[in-house]
């Protein structure tokens, strides 16, 4: 039996895109002699379709999509994750289903039993767990279908869940296990992702077929990497990271095992490919080409200019050099340089007009009050004026250069530099900014060394330095990581040796500042806990604040 | 017996304030005479805390309220939400529980089954459902304890869930039901309410001590309303929403019944007095005072106007009328003329300094392109510049005045007119603003009647009309109201009667809009369905767009 994994790039809503995908890699996967093709999670709707669930509407199209695939599946069988309306009043009205369709018909349909509800996933507001398992027989084989998160409960130190989906595949005495899944990137995910997957090979003995979705899903990135696992508990191939592609396993040579193939998991290289995925889906997606930014000499725009390059192209990245009377000389020609190694349009536009007349016509309100973070605001947001005029102007996109330390701790002005539609670097720490920047550098030095090594400043007062009002990246950081991503308390954290008034003075500028990323825009996600949509805590709230 | 219902406002993670709170009241009852006093569903949290469950040291500091509780229960029952830590490695962490505390010591805890999972509630994300249900015996009654959405899946259409928590405490035969709630408020959820619990009482013949939250929590409006229901299913006492309030009740006449009071339901009055609380509540538990809007002349800003004076005192509030060339004169007086009346202070800053600043430095980049919705946002977004510097300055919050429709089809700038700390009227239809602003001038005229009559107009290019860009309201809410609260498709909506062509492009446009609501602040939730918290669609994705 040869079985096909098709790792595709789902457009969450896209009917008639994610079809056509879908049935090209039915025509390509029969060229090859396949006996049955894999998709992904929810690959009809695309995954996380959202409240769109909510929609009767939404869920006939999907319908519509699976009678395509039932319709195309002669000489094939086809595996494909879709919702199914749930026949029964009581409980959620849907299902997260993979169905199996072989020659025009449905052989089965196995609807996900653990609906993981934290962090970016909300299944559980949807969908109503399994509560029947079933094989199906194919080709003389019994086959157990899973959708992703049914094999989450096998090998960790804390379940989520009380009941073992596989487990109860198990009875029927399935001969291999297919799972259709969306699995979100994340730095550490990949090699959880596979840890996981081999405990449940170890535990069961029987080959893994993993198909995992690809592709941006606005802040959430699919990276693929879909897996393929002999009964020994071997990898016996890992497809590739952030591209479409679709493999080939004939059944009997992974159960001798064998081959063995995965891909690198350095943690820089991957997000900077996870980025560049982000953007390229992010515009490709919404049907857009052009990007602008500020560039202001520092290295955060710096590192999201060359990425934006990257992903979409010098032609389509368009940069303004925005000085003001506090910018020193130093900082423009590092951005002109930057910008003429890139080879991408810039314009250098001082805003001193426009912030003279705002202090001009504000004289009266201001009643003499001296200079303050107001006029820093002021400058921040004239520079966000004259990027969104532009972009009205040309249809660019403003692309947002905040990093994750200054997200953190709300070192940023709301309607200023925190605007854009897409934030490329706050989910990376500044310290991991200075480390992309040297991956982006290995082979030549794309951005200028004085960008690299200068103290960072905003540049809206004299002299002014980030470490006048931040500590040191190096120690904000660690603590920040160890709020953030380890959810630790104040007394845990100083616990590990950090200073008791800077901690809990960090911790509270992090909660303080929740109503300013409210108001931000969405982050790609390449870290265990970004901000948006997987990081849900009030703003209205008292806690360390 | 005598019972006491402390419908309270709690503040999420201040836990030195609501274990304060609930001491006195404990206080308060004891000298009333009461054996039990019922508080709120995670009162010591405040409720929703949201992702702060996820933090041990969180949970730790419940803990010593609850102890605290514990400790004062010397001749009272108190009855408390809280969360508990799950004893298990299997399932989620937490139990969001209800306790009973007696002479220092716990006589039950009874964990919730029920967790709500949709619109704006995430309670799975965090709580395992309880397995175990038990009756407390007190004072020789019998006493089944739930929370809030254990009483929810009787009553109902289409059930969210396949069991019944109070079926299951019916077995041990109790005498009376007491559900701790945090209940939202919208304009129907009041009767809505009232209907489910009958449909308990009615069920069960027992009598129901319904005990609700009350206050603002960021977006969300507890309304109280806690309720009283004698065994013949008769309201025997509802108490006031909107407002703290220490109910008691003897049980022997709840179990009589006879007395029967209700609150008034007069759907704009609710919304006006949610509003309300949801501003006092806002600033008050972020420690600030002051406010300040731009006031145009038109009915928005007119309305929030009027309800930030009345909820923070004409002392706190602050507003700038920044007329552009386009703006009429009529504008600026109607503005004046409410300000006025208001009593509140006010400012007229013409925008054409900084605005032909923009225009003059911007002059490269638009390359002598026609005026067009550019020159529009650079106008908006000066009028923000404007309006949070003054804020920054003083310490004011910016309110934003956007209404539902506008807010809806994106018929507003990104940090210009969208900006604002909270949305104040971002959940109230157009034609809902109008109701909002007879009910405001019914006994005196506040808003001057050309605000009300003049046709709405963003005055950002010469003649503009709303109705150039968007259909009349009066046909664009009802649309808008099918699409966002009944989620009907465009099918469905065209098979009302609506022109097809018309239905296809607002779809569209609130889909297409999404970036936008994912920027804008927090709203205060008043409608079934709000944009926010309670709304989750994806920004890139193709569905209707």
């Amino acid at each position: 039996m040869k079985i096909a994994i098709a790792q595709l790039n789902y457009h969450i809503g896209n009917f008639e895109g994610n079809t056509a995908r879908m049935l090209r890699a039915v025509e390509e996967t029969k060229k090859h002699g396949a006996d049955i093709v894999v998709f992904g999670e929810l690959a009809t709707t695309g995954y996380p379709p959202r409240d769109f669930l909510e929609f009767r509407d939404f869920i006939r199209k999907a319908n519509d999509s699976l009678e395509q695939l039932k319709a195309a599946s002669q000489g094939i069988g086809i595996i494909v994750g879709s919702p199914t309306i749930n026949p029964r009043i009581e409980g959620k009205d849907l299902f997260n289903s993979v169905y199996f369709f072989h020659n025009g018909e449905t052989l089965h349909v196995q609807h996900k039993t653990l609906l993981p509800t934290y962090d970016i996933f909300d299944e559980y507001r949807y969908f109503e767990p399994a509560t029947e398992h079933k094989v199906v027989d194919f080709m003389g084989k019994k086959i157990a279908l899973t959708v992703c998160e049914d094999l989450w409960n096998v090998g960790n130190e804390n379940p989520m869940y009380t009941v073992c989906p596989m487990d109860l595949q198990m009875v029927h005495q399935p001969d291999l296990m297919i799972n259709v899944s969306a699995s979100p990137f994340d730095y550490k995910h990949t090699q959880e992702r596979l840890d996981v997957l081999k405990a449940n090979v170890d535990r069961y003995k029987i080959p893994l077929f993993y198909s995992n979705n690809v592709g941006a899903q606005t802040e959430v990135i699919f990276d693929g990497g879909s897996v393929v696992f002999s009964p020994d508990g071997k990898v016996f191939d890992e497809m590739v990271y952030f591209e479409e592609a679709i493999g080939y396993y004939e059944l009997d040579e992974v159960m001798r095992g064998g081959r063995q193939q995965e891909q690198p998991k350095d943690k820089i290289r991957l997000i900077h490919d996870a980025i560049l995925l982000g953007l390229r889906d992010y515009f490709g997606k919404m049907g857009l080409k052009k990007a602008i930014l500020g560039l202001s000499g520092g290295i955060d725009s710096a590192v999201t200019a060359v990425m934006a390059t990257r992903a979409l192209g010098k032609e389509n990245v368009r940069v303004v050099m925005m000085p003001s009377e506090f910018s020193s000389q130093h900082s423009v020609d590092d951005a002109v340089a930057l910008a003429e190694n890139l080879g991408i349009q810039y314009d250098i536009i001082p805003i001193k007009k426009p912030y003279d007349a705002f202090n001009d016509i504000l004289k009266g309100p201001m009643e003499g009050k001296p200079f303050d973070v107001t006029e820093e605001n002021i400058q921040a947001r004239s520079r966000a004026i004259i990027l969104m005029a532009i972009s009205n102007k040309h249809g660019h996109i403003l692309l947002n250069t905040t990093n994750k330390s200054e997200m953190a701790v709300g070192y940023g002005t709301l309607y200023g530099d925190l605007a854009g539609g897409l934030s490329v670097l706050a989910d990376v720490y500044k310290t991991e900014v200075y480390e992309l920047t040297a991956y982006i550098n290995k082979d030549e030095q794309v951005i200028p060394q004085n960008s690299i090594t200068k103290p960072p400043s905003a540049e809206l007062r004299p002299n002014q330095m980030d470490s006048d009002s931040l500590p040191e990246y190096d120690i904000l950081d660690p603590i920040l990581r160890l709020y953030i991503e380890h959810r630790l308390g104040p007394r845990e954290i100083i616990a590990k040796g950090y200073d008791e008034a800077l901690v809990r003075r960090i911790l509270r500028l992090v909660n303080i500042n929740e109503f300013k990323r409210h108001q931000t825009a969405p982050v790609i996600r390449v870290s265990p806990k970004a901000f948006g949509v997987g990081r849900r805590v009030p703003i209205v709230g008292k806690y360390l604040s």
